[in-house]
């Protein structure tokens, strides 16, 4: 009933999907600073490993909409480095790329003569890393056109006007199987969700043969609801879809499934924390999709191993009958102490892990101690954090000091990013 | 004597040289904006249709240390149209790149196998484009880097620090002839002038048959003196070069010549006015150097016919003795006329370039007059130049009102830029 089983074959497309990895995040920070080139550098070398057909990114590759120099230049790197190379694309495109691609060049990048491609990166630009333009007079570029000049990245699923929107498929063949690419970047959720009531999303089906496709459809938009049209209903989309990556939503969900479609959906979410929610707080993984002929796929789930422990937990202060609200130091004494039992925690985890993989490096953990201290004052978190650091990476964030729970602060923590 | 003559053939190397691209000046300008783009697709064409081995940039080729977007986008898709293709390149490099050039990935461009490189381009940074860090943790990056790690320039001359420096040269052989390239990216004249003083700027020889080589060096400085140490001497550099490329220097001097110096020097210029001097107005050029041997050289002067033309005059008011100065009216269409006259100066030019050329494009010129105004009052530039919207490309800097030509004057006429 779920997803079908394929097997391992030449007809097999392989596609490694990641989305939402926020280059550039925090480069500033003395501890983690690397964090989001690490797990993109794993990205690239799981997809090598797996001798995938294509990487798909589902948005966000960029946390600055203007990536630092520094940044910027990573990311050309670390794409030369994984994805030029002599290993022939037995991928066919079967479909117009100048309707396809964002770029001068009007082609796939893997069909360049003049340059030898090895793995083909497919990105749609998600909210952080959408065109813009510095100035009227100009044509809006954003910095994946950067990546598609360079030859390195086919950028897709740029819709001309966000009121009337058709998408062309990318139709790609290995074999007898057919994989029809719908990509959709990031528009604001309040226009896109007029667009589709307006009936004017309008996906193009292939014109030879429709049903020999499997239909992808790549989006990056706001999957929870939050308001009434700040979000894409999962019911708007068509239903001559067989799986959609939705992209922006960082928790992951990768495994495909589905309510109230007829289609999956997987969620992969990000590759890195940009916000200590509980969402962020979950393991992070890519995807390894195969897919045979038209309609079979499955979803194999990859942890990522780079990604920065995270530790997420909440005290009530009230509920401790041991603590006095007049006796600030004992309460922050205890706090400290829980700080340090989520500390301990995050070394077990990781003896676990070493003894697993010997190779794997200690890194900081993330720590986020939620405090409902109703009853009681709140302390200086930043005089606080000095305590814990060189033990935890965020030494000034540790703390939120809230009241009582309310229902608003809970589904804050889903908010797309 | 002078420069010898060299016979074209397949030991011929070929160079062309350019300098001071300056691209994203004026972008923002509604009239100029394609300026710089235009002329460095015409240095592109020039380089391609001459068939040469390789196109060395004397810096500053952006204008802007951070350049825009669509700026970085325009060059990376300039250099990948006219550089990529299948022409193999018959340079043989024979020194080791790492010592040579700035890129994570250690070689020179048209080795990796890769990519496809028909034309390699050389660069070194000038002061427009000089490496700078954000912030202190990170390596400085500059914008050349980002061409240098996407394989479509090799940046040179980049010294690792400014009080002792060594420069190892990038040796190049095609036949018999033997290229020792030797490049110095901008460093602050002061900091240079001291380190050449303190004999701490070493110039490797090649350890092997040291006099069969062509020795070419590539700076970016100050050329003429402004106050004891703001500049870099010629007769600092070493004698046993060949040819100096004098980047910075804005004016149009293409053609080798040596005063109190063993080699010859030539200074490109820009291939674009940033600054309305008479250095800038004079026409501007490019160099094919031909190389035979370790001696013979030629270097042939290429008009440029996409710089914008530009017209610059004086007129001292006093001098006329018609005008008074109570009748401000007077003066101001006086000055007009005198701008007029220049604007059918520029017509005329044209109309002859038509005849020879019928498939030139006219442009708005670049029109500045100097107005000494003793005795008289200054007017309103700005309002002025309104008559000339849409019949010169600077309406508003027309005019340059001045007090009596002082000596100083003429000479921030030479500043490089
Ligand atoms: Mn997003
Ligand atoms: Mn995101
Ligand atoms: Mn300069
Ligand atoms: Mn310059």
């Amino acid at each position: 009933e779920a997803q079908r089983q394929t097997d391992q074959d030449e007809e097999v497309l392989k596609i490694l999907v990641a989305t939402d990895i926020h280059l550039g995040y925090c480069e500033r920070d003395a501890v983690r600073a690397q964090d989001s080139m690490e797990s993109f550098e794993e990205v690239l070398k799981i997809a090598k490993a797996h001798d995938v057909d294509l990487l798909l990114l589902g948005g966000d590759l960029f946390h600055d909409n203007k990536p630092s120099r520094q940044c910027l230049h990573e990311c050309l790197r670390l794409l030369r480095k994984y994805c030029m190379g002599d290993r022939p694309c037995s991928l066919e495109l079967m479909s117009n790329p100048e309707e396809n691609f964002h770029t001068p060049f009007g082609g796939i990048n893997y069909e360049d003569p003049n340059y030898n491609v090895a793995m083909p990166v497919f990105s749609i630009h998600g909210n952080h890393d959408d065109p813009s333009s510095s100035h009227a007079s100009k044509q809006a570029l954003c910095a994946l056109d950067l990546l598609s000049v360079s030859n390195l990245v086919n950028y897709f699923g740029r819709a001309r006007e966000v009121d009337d929107i058709t998408i062309s498929p990318i139709l790609l063949q290995k074999g007898s199987t057919r994989l029809a690419l719908y990509g959709l970047g990031n528009i604001r959720d309040e226009r896109l969700h007029r667009t589709f009531l307006t009936k004017k999303v309008k996906m193009l089906r292939p014109s030879e043969n429709e049903d020999s496709w499997f239909n992808l459809f790549c989006l990056h938009q706001n999957r929870v609801k939050h308001g009434a049209t700040n979000y894409i209903p999962e019911n708007f989309l068509p239903n001559f879809l067989d799986l959609v990556i939705w992209g922006h939503e960082h928790e992951c969900k990768i495994k495909p499934g589905r309510e109230s479609t007829n289609f999956f959906i997987t969620q992969p979410g990000s590759t890195i924390a940009t916000s200590l929610s509980e969402g962020e707080s979950k393991p992070k993984h890519v995807g390894l999709l195969q897919i045979k002929g038209s309609k079979q796929f499955k979803m194999e789930e990859i942890p990522l191993t780079t990604v920065r422990p995270f530790f997420l937990d909440e005290i009530i202060l009230s509920e401790n009958e041991d603590l006095d609200p007049a006796h600030s130091d004992a309460v922050e004494e205890f706090v400290a102490e829980k700080v340090k039992s989520l500390i301990r925690k995050s070394k077990r985890v990781f003896a676990e892990q070493k003894k697993r993989d010997p190779s794997v490096t200690e890194r900081l953990p993330l720590i986020r101690l939620k405090v409902e201290y109703t009853g009681f004052s709140p302390f200086n978190t930043q005089r606080f954090g000095q305590q814990f650091v060189s033990k935890v990476a965020n030494p000034k964030e540790l703390l939120l000091f809230h009241r009582k729970r309310a229902t608003a602060t809970r589904s804050s923590n889903t908010r797309g990013e």
